[in-house]
């Protein structure tokens, strides 16, 4: 089992049978991002050996924890204490914070060695990062979460930190083949992390099996129960009701998407493992709600950085700027308030169906580095709060990968997760 | 007009009408706040006329904003980027952070100048500030916002910013005799505040004068509707209906608080001016679902310090950290879908009326420096993400202040302070 492809849990049974030593693995892994990533541009700081052995790195006491020895990538929107955190900003160069953001310390207490810092847009907008997809370099890995998506596709990590203001974890985690998960809005504390929109951005996480999601995700919230779905407990048992839905934005789905997703659907109704739903009609405009409220809060959110350091902010993010200055409070509240009815009917739909299925992205990775692609299929579960998960699905003509992804009830990760899972072997059964 | 008792709006207009210079008025402050500070203990760290000068003070092209050249202090847990910022934590001694809190940046932006930090019990805590009570020294000012509160009663800054997780605004408020809001959650961004509950946590104001009130919060939120109100606007012509509400938590009241309470209620019924109202049944218990969901959150939100620096922070600190780590997701959980069934709720009562009126506080502050009071009048009101505002009104034995708490419907700010206004005149009117 090299260590380029061991999930977080093979790895911690590794280190329990004392077979390796995290170090060892941790070291491994160090190299080799040292002597690739001037390739793939997925991390902007990495750890030494010496600090990981430093008492922010492993602590002795956390043998048994849950991620214990378990490397973890971090995207540079979240501080660190111990490495630069720059927010994709030239604004922020060489900037070392005086604290940890509060998801690092719980994941560092959960056992985790965080071993370097991944690439990410500036403050989480439109500038992309250098990273490139590791499927394919001349294509974009997606973004904001860049660097953490393409680390893990890489084998440079097993697990590794991402946020989501639209589609920013769920998108690059498709574009690169990886698993993902965006929690249920609220379950993972942002302190210390460099937010957009406070009443919608969402700490993620990306991984190469949905048990090491359950497992950083239980972690992370202080939840017992994505702990033991990680180890395969009960929740993944049940048999889930999977709900197809094309979604208010189907019509910007590819081509080869909608008939991806159309085959996969049609043979999972033939076998009576899916059903089709359609979303009410108030779902119709939430995109534009997502719009209204993230510009309008963004432009609050960075407001130290649209005062004082204009010039230092790229064209785009000026742009950004710009738009959420036209924004209105009015608008703003009454886009909180269409979401927030939509999340009660939401709510009401989920007793009917367990999950929803819908497409990832609306293709696959485009090509070239300057766009990071579309949040479209994303930004309206961003918005509603509910959790969802990417699962690494189906192929484009040129081979990179497409994604489906899972979504269920607020504060009901497991069941997005253990839906998620269901969907994986069906896949696999149908040979999709 | 001294600058110690000038509302900002009174300060405004005197630098547009040229009778004064906003330079002058800061200076004048300050000289009076190097001189009698040291008996009060609100201000943990204060600008230089020199810093007041630079770039990060008054900009020139604020002229005509909304705030321009008043003079603001705010609560230490805001990071401000020209000032020390120590949470109230020996921990974070001589922390100079490199940007403004989003709030601190916007304030500047409508023309604010920040003069200096005001005092915080240890990260909006328990553990004290050093700070006294102005109307007599011998009694704590409240807390967590002590210094905000306590600067604003002794005439040293017209406003200031404080947070509020429980009742750490609309308590201290009481405690010193002065206006506070406790705005709707979610209308002003915390990016860059030392946050205990992400749920919950809300940035407030404190002033002289309820359109000072309204001045600063539309300034901080960007709601015109709010600024027009500070100017004698449309919606503070309405009359609107008062109900009185002894709250579930009545008993905690001090007999004189009780017997004030009843004589306003009953004085203003008999004049048409008031009505009463009972809170549904779903009402009782959400002070536990409080505790619940602010102890496990605070156990997240400060798990650097609670695992970096264990030992720096207070016993009561550390018994906070104790409970909090006994909490559960689940109970965390149930407790925010409490919350949330209980807003849904208050919005449609605030059908039927305007504005709840309550007791601030249990009664007048406390004897001694080692408690800040109870914020049990106030918790509930945090959590349901109402705004809340407190009128000065009565007096206990001792001379020192009670208050009133006017609460409106989530994002009605602005009918909080209008329902707050129509009580401050209708308390002149029967001698109150």
């Amino acid at each position: 089992m090299p260590p380029t492809r061991a999930t977080a849990i093979e790895l911690r049974q590794a280190f329990a049978a004392g077979r390796v030593a995290p170090t060892e693995v941790t070291k491994s892994l160090l190299e080799m991002i040292g002597n690739e990533d001037k390739h793939l541009g997925a991390w902007v700081d990495v750890q030494t050996p010496l600090g990981l052995a430093s008492p922010a790195g492993l602590a002795t006491d956390t043998v048994g924890a849950p991620l214990f020895g378990v490397p973890v990538g971090v995207k540079d929107v979240l501080d660190t204490k111990d490495l630069r955190t720059e927010y994709g900003s030239e604004i922020y160069r060489r900037h070392r914070p005086v604290a940890d953001a509060a998801c690092v310390a719980r994941l560092r207490e959960a056992g985790a060695l965080i071993i370097g810092k991944t690439a990410t847009t500036e403050f989480s907008t439109r500038r992309p990062a250098a990273t490139r997809n590791p499927l394919n370099r001349a294509h974009t890995p997606g973004g904001s979460s860049s660097g953490s998506a393409a680390a893990v596709a890489a084998g440079m990590v097993p697990l590794a930190v991402g946020t989501q203001t639209l589609g920013s974890v769920i998108r690059p985690a498709a574009y690169c083949g990886v698993f993902a998960i965006k929690p249920s809005f609220g379950i993972v504390n942002r302190l210390g992390t460099k937010l957009l929109s406070e009443s919608v951005d969402t700490i993620g996480f990306f991984a190469r099996s949905l048990s090491d999601l359950a497992l950083i995700t239980g972690a992370a919230a202080s939840d017992p129960k994505m702990i033991e779905l990680a180890f395969g407990g009960p929740a993944k048992a049940a048999r889930l009701s999977l709900a197809f839905c094309r979604s208010p934005q189907w019509e910007h789905a590819s081509e080869a998407m909608r008939a991806f997703f159309l085959s996969v659907q049609g043979e999972l109704e033939r076998r009576g493992h899916a059903l089709t739903i359609e979303l009410p009609e108030e779902f119709a405009g939430l995109d534009i709600a997502s719009d209204a409220i993230t510009e309008f809060e963004t432009w609050h959110s960075l407001a130290h950085e649209r005062v004082q350091h204009g010039p230092r902010c790229s064209p785009a993010l000026r742009d950004l700027f710009a738009r959420g200055g036209r924004r209105r409070f009015d608008e703003a509240a009454s886009a909180r308030e269409h979401a927030e009815r939509a999340r009660i009917t939401l709510d009401a739909l989920f007793q009917h169906v367990d999950c929803l299925v819908t497409p990832s992205t609306p293709g696959e990775a485009p090509v070239g580095l300057e766009d990071t692609g579309s949040p479209v299929f994303n930004k309206i579960w961003t918005l509603l709060h509910v959790p969802s998960v990417n699962v690494p699905a189906g192929k484009a003509a040129n081979g990179l990968p497409f994604g489906l992804q899972v979504i269920a009830r607020r504060c009901r990760d497991d069941v997005a997760l253990a839906g998620a899972e269901q969907l994986r072997v069906l896949l696999r059964q149908i040979g999709a």
